[in-house]
């Protein structure tokens, strides 16, 4: 293996990303990783491996929304998994923006003023009227579908419906949607849109949703395809669904998380990849890197390198 | 308010953790969070107020999972919300012992042993054996019973009927059956469970778990309380149910977090309580703290100071 | 190597913290390597090692000052390695206590009330101004000193002598001083001790402290010593300092790092004990841990179940 | 104030670095935080700040050095804190690389093999072989020195002496001694220079270094200059320095802090801006922030955007 020294470059206005991060690599400590993030997606995508995209709810809160819708519109990944969180947000976002605020806001004035903060985002309340007035529309519609299919939807069904439904060139469901990309969401009940199932549940007491039909669908993809590798944004439930059905295949043949989870406790969502081989969840001979730090930057400069 | 002056206590190896957290008040930091809340989890038994226990699974992976059984056999919960994780350790240790080994061990060497790794704890691939055994022949009865109903069986309806058919002192899942304690679990197929849950599918196409059917029986419960605390151990979706459903009741009157989770990256599980305030999720009126520590650690420390 | 199952125990209000920890050995995580911290202190005592306390300044701050002060009144530790801040403030409480706050106040309020904060403890300005008066004193009588010497102090003579000048049993520089316990502290003048030192320099040029006055006692200890042990609170320059030394031994034979450093970042507050041993600053042989952790909960653990 | 909108944006493999930190003020989290730095920064630079940057040894091991000396080439920065590791990797680099290795590599082998880590980085014994020449012929011209001047060196002497001594573009002590930007460095004993001090004073028993020298240069850039502002990395001593100093101005008028630091355990290292406010070390009216991140990634960044 060529011998890589670590040395900084003269940097300016006018320097490109994909030139720093090319850099970075001499740079050592997370810029080094970052860098070989971006080696190891470049390569997923020359060996034409199937590309599951896993995030939690608070990257659809940022701005990583239009990124992943973007990513979803040039067909850059073939799976996606997420949270309930993520489906709601990216649903209120085709119609009214989150907002800029700070981590050190009074919560209970904001409250007061019908503001929900996320981190130092703001979501006025009104995003959640929205939304409900949304659901609401869009279970009518699903009840019909159960009833004529007589068989309840899976999540994905539900997540595939509901991006037909958008009409916005920022939304990663409109997108997904469109390019036939499942976008899996196994607890789709928690959060709003669960609440909002138990007050339609009220009065269409049959209506369901059947989480068990999803995995026959991501177990297919993942058998038939001669590659797979995982993009791997924060922790949580989409995290472990992404790599846990790889053990189907002799796991992943690629991975990249950037979180900042932490090893010490013992946590999935702080596990580093090396502990998924032992799991057979990322396979023995795979390329794989764990950047540490935040994804509203450091995702961005990935998808600057990789594209 | 009383001054509460900082200085240390004398130590010797007769120090009751009881007396030690009491002084834990004056030592600063952490020390004293930790002592704030043992202060408001004695308040929610004093109260009376419905207790929420929510974790993740690595908790159950650790030694915390007799501690968790502990404390639903002298009913000291009222609810427990978890990750799919969680159900099946529980149930593998009802048999198989997991196993101290280290952070740092080789992964490739371990694959190669059959044996997994959970930060410094494994998991002899023979424990999944078990597992397999023990939830097909499960999903056996769960599909009879599933057709006698002519109705699919919600995630807690599993748990139930899991715990009743555990004989282990030990199982939180035993004893929160026995206590009719219900845990609630949404991403119930998320893991080795959903993968058993393929399997069976394939030969039980109609065979299938009804996620919708949770949020009622949760409801209920929350909306004819008179107060509502939460101890949250770990972040995730556990975390998030946990909260969430409290805005039915205009939030929590009562909420300790203990976590590693950081704020700066706008995650759920990193959230401080004071955010929840936003949302309505934790009254404003409430009593909560936010411990940043480690649960294996902190949660016993907690334990023996409230009973 | 006996295999170590997995395993909580029964708690309650009579547990003693000795038991518990004995018990944590079982638990998993950071439960384990806390055990795992108080087995090598009890080697390093069993083994007569000289041991090393090292703690940045916040330690003295919290409740965990009169622990530190207790450990030297028994003898326990041989050196201790600090910062400036520790100094300043181990002076200040023989006088005047800190206070408990909270970390969410409103600063700009703090100091129009004139109270400086420290996470979630208070300083009001007068424990700066009693210390001030102090130091003029002091150094009045260093300054004396240095011209009878012809010769510089260097920073463990200052800590020597302002040991000998207080009068509190809750003091760690007193009982070092009264027990022959060099504090070490290279950057003495980091601090409002610097600020003293610079007014009192106005008026006398000549004064001076001699930081490199300190290395050979320091390293007459290590080479005198039978065996190291080094128990490294936190990160930081007394980190650096207190490993660095023992390349002149071929490395510490015991170290237990208790910190909440992160490794990624590449720092030596977060580098873990093994990035030491490539170094020889820790001995390849050695016994070592890391506790991730918060000292003001982790610390008085383990006094409690080493003595 | 204007409201911000959360929104992502279209990014390639053309994208500059500096719009895309324009486009981050949008994206929320850590990445508007970034955004916040930037702009905080250019604010310094149009009111003319003196401007302070500190920084531990870690930034120097990785590719930040060569991006320290050119600030300092293009003096954009009055006045540098740092630690001895600093000084001592910056006189190694302008020789002997260091080269980019792996968190995970095995540090008993690396040992046998004479090669040390710092983090991903790797440092062979030869660089330290090197360094020990390099300091004994400096020592003894500084021994000369001082008996000319009869009077100890300070630190920031030694620093200024250091880098004029050296020939290397990418050194910082190079470019800081030619454009006259002092080092400040009050710890300078602790690490392999103290070691080889305490080597050179075995023979030289009256060399020394007056820690107490270096205040009152520093006192006076502060207490003359109109403005000033301090660009934080990391924590430790040169944080608290850095703050520190301008209690003697009624604050910095601007603060950047980057830093991997956490709040909850009262660490200084972690503290964020607002709690400097309260000890008048951050005035009240000043513009500040806190980017939670690792100094790698973020810095060149920064770096990119003001320039």
């Amino acid at each position: 293996m060529k011998i890589q020294k670590i040395k900084g470059s003269r940097l300016d206005n006018q320097t490109k990303v994909s030139d720093l991060v090319e850099d970075m690599k001499g740079y050592g400590f997370q810029a080094s990783e970052l860098h070989k993030a971006v080696e190891i997606i470049k390569k997923m995508r020359r060996e034409k491996a199937t590309i599951i995209l896993s995030f939690t709810s608070n990257m659809v809160s940022s701005g990583l929304r239009e990124i992943f819708a973007d990513l979803c519109r040039r067909n850059f990944v073939d799976v996606i998994i997420t949270t309930a969180g993520s489906i709601e947000e990216d649903i209120i976002k085709t119609k009214k923006p989150f907002l800029l605020g700070d981590f050190n806001l009074n919560d209970k004035e904001l409250n007061k003023r019908g503001i929900n903060r996320i981190g130092n985002l703001l979501v006025p309340n009104t995003r959640y009227g929205f939304l409900e007035d949304f659901l609401l529309k869009f279970f009518e519609k699903a009840y019909t579908t159960q009833n004529k299919n007589k068989k309840l939807l899976s999540p994905s069904d539900i997540t595939y419906c509901l991006g037909k439904s958008l009409k916005d060139n920022n939304s990663f469901l409109y997108w997904a949607s469109k390019n036939k990309i499942p976008v899996f969401c196994p607890a789709i009940t928690d959060g709003a849109f669960g609440l909002q199932v138990y007050f339609f549940k009220e009065n269409h007491k049959d209506f369901g949703i059947d989480i068990s039909g999803d995995m026959k669908q991501l177990a297919n993809i993942i058998l038939s395809s001669n590659k797979v590798g995982a993009i791997i944004l924060g922790g949580g439930m989409p995290k472990h669904y992404a790599i846990g059905v790889n053990i189907l295949r002799d796991g992943l043949d690629y991975a990249v998380y950037i979180s900042t989870g932490s090893e010490y406790d013992g946590s999935l969502s702080g596990a580093r990849p090396k502990e998924a081989i032992s799991w057979n969840k990322i396979n023995k001979m795979a390329n794989y890197v764990f950047v540490e730090g935040e994804a509203t930057i450091i995702f961005p400069l990935v998808v600057c390198s990789i594209t």
